[in-house]
C-alpha cells in the first residue's frame, strides 16, 4: 500500500475522511511520498482501511483541491510537485508569534478542521430592485442576519456603560476583539499569528490605507487580471505602479510575477475573485518562495469570501505555510456578517509590525469600542459560528439551485469557480459575445455581469468568448429561478 | 455718536449687547468705521441707547475678543486694522455652496447667537489614577454623560434594524447626518457650506489621512509652534515638509508664514493648542489674503473644542469669513460627546471637493451606518445641545474653582488662555524653569503639563520663563481643590 499506514482513530474527534487527508498531506509535505508517485486507488484503500470508499473518496477530494494531488483520467492519483524549501511545520510561526510577550498561544485552539471560516471582503451592495433577478457578485443576503441577537447584544453591553468604555481604546483596536480574531482565525483557517499581530481597522479600504504606510511609497503591487477591481483602484489611488500578472489555472503565474519588478503580489488563494480558482498547494510554495527570495517582498492575502465552501473542508489560508514572515492577511466582516458594520483587519507579518509600531500607532482606532466590543461579544459567544452555519445552509440551497439550473441549459456553457464563494462563472461554447449575453439577460429583466468588468482595463482577452457572472447570495431562491427560466429562453 | 445709530429691537429674539456687536461689527467690516477711529465709551452709548452699561459691556468685550476694536488705557475704544479686501457678507458663500444640487440652505438656520458650538479634538485619554490630581488637558469628562439617552437612541435605531441599515453607505457619510452636521455648524460656527461637502469619517486622524489624499504629496504645511503635537506628528506621518512658524499674541505670524514655501497652514484661530490665543479678525484676514494669493494655497482650520467658551458669545470659524473657497474646516465629537465613538468630519471648499469626488470616492465610509443613525439622532433630536449645556455648566464650575484658585496664588505666576477650551497656562514669573515647577507638583501628586511637551522639538524657547498648562475637564472639584492646595504648598 505504498507506505501507507494511516492509524485510523475513531476517538481523537477527526473525522476518518480527516484522518486519512491529513497523513497523506504529512506524508507529501515530508517528502515521503515523492512527486509522480501514484497513490493507491480508492477502491483498493478504502479496503485496506477497512472504511467506505465515499470516505476515501472524500479524502482525495481535499487533497485534490488544495493541490496536493492531481488526477488523470483512467491511471489514478499522483503526487503533484510542491517546493520543499520550507518546514511546513506551523507551530514553529506559532512560537515565534507567541514570543511576542512571553505569552503562549492555546494549544487547544489549533486547528480543528470543523471548519469555522472568518472573513469576508468584496463591496456589497443591496441588489437593485429593478430587475426580476440580479445575480450581482457584490451582495449578500441580509435577510436571515440575526437582528434580534445583534440588538440584545448592544443591550447588554450598554447596561454595562461606562467611562472607559466611552473612552478612546489602543490604535490597533481592544485587546479582547483582537484577541478573539486571532482564536478564530487560528482555529479556522489555521492563520499563525498573536494578537499583537492583528490590527483592526473600519473596513477593507482603511486596512489598506494603513497598508500603504506600512509598505510605503512607490511599491510596485502585482495583481491577477481579472482581479478584484476596487482593490486595483486604491492601489492606483496611491500611486503604486500596477503590473497585472496572468494567471492561469493554479492562479497568478510565479513565472510571470517574476517578470515583473513587483515587490508585493496580491492574491486570493482560497477563491479568486472572480475567476473562482482555488490556488493549489505547489502554486502557494512557488509564491511564497518568490517572496522569501527578497527581504522587502510581501504577499497580501485577501480572503474576502473564504467561510462560504461547498465542497470538502475549508482551504487553509496561505498565511498558514509562510513560515518566514511573509505573508499579509486580511480580512472583513461584511460579507459574513454586514457590509455595515465597517470592520476589518489585517495579520502582519513580524517585520512589517515593527514597521506599523513605528510608524502607525499614532493613528487612533477608527472603530468605536462599542462597536468592537459588540462584535466580540457575537464571536466570543458563538453567534457568528452559529450565524455562519446557518447562512452556509442558506447559500448552499441557493448555490445548489443555480448550479443545476446552469447544468440544465445543457453542453452550451461551461461551469466554473462553483465549489466555494458567492458567485460561479459561466463561459459560452457556441462563440457569443459576452455582451450579446449581457444584453439579452438585461432584455429580459436579468442582471448578469461580463467577466470583462473585472479586467484592470475593462476588456477580456480577445480570445475567450463570452463570459458571465452570476452571484447568488442577494436574490432569494423564486428570483433566481425566475432568472435562470429566463436565462435558458434567452440564451436559447 | 459717531454715526452709530443702531436701531435696537426687543423682538428680534437677539439680546440687545448682540446687537449692538453685531451692528458695530458690521460698521468696521463695510469700513464705514474706519481703522483707528474712537468708538463712544461705554457710558455714553449706554446713555445714548438707553440701555444698561454692562450691556455695552458685554459687546464691546465680544468685538475686542474676536479682534475688531482695541482698548487703548485712559484713552478708550478704538476700531483696528482690518484686511479689507474681502467681502464679508456670507450669504455670497452660502448660495455657492447651495448650488452645488440647486438646494437653498435654510435661511432661518443663520447663526443665532445662542452659542450652540460642536466639534471637538484633541487625543482625549482617561486620567491617570495615580495621581491625586491630574490636570492633563486631553482628557474630558465622561462622569456626567447621558449614558440613559444613548442607550435609549440606539434601542429606539435598532428597532427599526433592517437590512439597509446594515448594507454600506455612501463613502463620504449618511446625507442625513451630514445635513445635521452642515445645519449645526452653519447655526453655531458659522460654517458656510452645503451636506455636499460635508465628509464624515472614524476620527481625525483619519480625516487628516483623507485630506492626505486630496491634497497631494509633499506639500509643505506651517504649523504654530508650540501646536497640536499628535497633527504635527501625523503630517510628519505623510512625510509632508513641516515649517514651524512663530507665534505673536494674535496666533500664527502671517510674516514668518511667508517666508516659507508652505502651500497649507494649520491653525486653531478659535482656541490656539496649547496657548489659548483666540486669532482677531485682523490676523484671520490677513491668512485667508495669504491663502487667496495663490490657487493652491489653503488653511486647515482645528476647530478642536471651541464649544466650550466662557465669556461672551462663541468666537465665529475661520471658515464663515472665507468667501475664495480656502478653508478646510474640520472637527469631532470626540471632546464634546465622547472619544469612543470616532466620527470626526471636514467641510471641503469647492476645489477641493471636486478633487475628493475624483480621488477619494473610493475609499468606503469608515463608519457604521448605525453609529450615523445614533449620532444623527443625538443632534437632531436635540439631546446634544442639553449635553453641551449641561457640560459647559459643569466645565465652567471647574474653570471657575481652578481660575480663582490660580489667581490666589498671587504675583508669582502669570494666567492666560482661560476664556475658551479645556485648559489654561500658568507662567512663572520668579524665574523657575518648568521642570522644578512640574517636578514639585509631581512629588506632591499633583500632574500638570510642561509647556515644552507642546513643541515640536520638544523645547520651549529659552527666553521664556516655565510655563504650564492645566486642563481641568476630567478631574472632579474635590480633586481640583486638593490640587490647587499642593500647588500653593508646593510652588509658594
Amino acid at each position: 500500500m505504498n507506505g501507507l499506514l494511516i492509524a485510523l482513530r475513531q476517538d481523537n474527534g477527526k473525522h476518518l475522511y480527516e484522518q486519512i487527508y491529513g497523513y497523506i498531506k504529512e506524508e507529501i509535505r515530508k517528502g515521503r511520498l515523492r512527486f509522480g508517485e501514484r497513490l493507491p486507488s480508492t477502491r483498493s484503500l478504502s479496503e485496506f482501511l477497512q472504511v467506505s470508499r465515499s470516505t476515501v473518496e472524500l479524502a482525495y477530494g481535499q487533497l485534490l483541491s488544495e493541490g496536493y494531488i492531481e488526477a488523470r483520467p483512467y491511471r489514478g492519483y499522483f503526487v503533484c510537485q510542491v517546493e520543499e524549501l520550507f518546514d511546513f511545520t506551523d507551530r514553529g510561526a506559532v512560537r515565534e508569534a507567541g514570543m511576542l510577550s512571553g505569552e503562549p498561544l492555546r494549544e487547544n485552539d489549533a486547528a480543528d478542521g470543523r471548519g469555522r471560516p472568518v472573513c469576508g471582503g468584496r463591496q456589497n451592495s443591496v441588489a437593485d430592485g429593478t430587475y426580476l433577478c440580479d445575480f450581482s457578485p457584490d451582495s449578500i443576503d441580509m435577510t436571515v442576519f440575526p437582528y434580534a441577537t445583534w440588538k440584545k447584544i448592544t443591550k447588554e453591553i450598554l447596561v454595562d456603560a461606562n467611562s472607559e468604555m466611552f473612552s478612546s481604546g489602543s490604535p490597533k483596536g481592544d485587546y479582547a476583539l483582537r484577541e478573539t480574531i486571532a482564536r478564530y482565525l487560528h482555529s479556522s483557517r489555521g492563520v499563525n499569528c498573536h494578537p499583537e499581530q492583528v490590527i483592526i481597522g473600519a473596513g477593507n479600504d482603511y486596512i489598506l490605507m494603513l497598508l500603504e504606510k506600512i509598505l510605503g511609497r512607490h511599491v510596485e503591487v502585482a495583481m491577477e487580471n481579472p482581479t478584484y477591481r476596487k482593490a486595483y483602484r486604491i492601489f492606483a489611488s496611491f500611486a503604486y505602479p500596477i503590473a497585472s500578472v496572468e494567471m492561469d489555472g493554479f492562479g497568478m503565474s510565479v513565472e510571470g510575477l517574476r517578470k515583473t519588478g513587483a515587490k508585493v503580489a496580491y492574491v486570493m488563494p482560497s477563491h479568486q475573485y472572480p475567476m473562482g480558482i482555488v490556488m493549489p498547494i505547489g502554486r502557494r510554495m512557488e509564491l511564497l518562495k518568490w517572496a522569501g527570495e527578497q527581504e522587502d517582498r510581501y504577499v497580501i492575502e485577501d480572503d474576502y469570501d473564504s467561510e462560504f465552501r461547498f465542497k470538502g473542508k475549508p482551504i487553509p489560508s496561505l498565511q498558514a505555510s509562510d513560515r518566514l514572515g511573509k505573508v499579509i492577511y486580511t480580512g472583513t466582516f461584511s460579507k459574513s456578517i454586514a457590509p455595515a458594520i465597517r470592520i476589518g483587519y489585517m495579520v502582519l507579518p513580524l517585520p512589517l509590525l515593527r514597521i506599523y509600531e513605528e510608524r502607525c500607532r499614532i493613528y487612533s482606532t477608527t472603530v468605536s469600542r462599542i462597536d468592537q466590543r459588540i462584535l466580540n461579544e457575537f464571536i466570543a459567544g458563538g453567534h457568528f459560528e452559529r450565524h455562519l452555519n446557518r447562512m452556509r445552509k442558506v447559500y448552499r440551497e441557493k448555490h445548489d439551485l443555480l448550479v443545476n439550473g446552469c447544468r440544465g441549459m445543457g453542453h452550451d456553457f461551461v461551469l466554473s469557480g462553483e465549489n466555494a464563494g458567492l458567485h460561479l462563472l459561466l463561459q459560452d461554447r457556441r462563440g457569443r459575445s459576452e455582451k450579446m449575453l449581457v444584453e439579452r439577460a438585461g432584455e429580459a429583466g436579468v442582471k448578469v455581469y461580463g467577466l470583462s468588468e473585472f479586467y484592470t482595463d475593462g476588456v477580456a482577452p480577445k480570445r475567450e468568448s463570452g463570459t458571465v457572472v452570476l452571484g447568488y447570495a442577494a436574490p432569494d431562491k423564486g428570483q433566481i429561478q425566475t432568472g435562470l427560466d429566463l436565462l435558458k429562453k434567452v440564451w436559447a
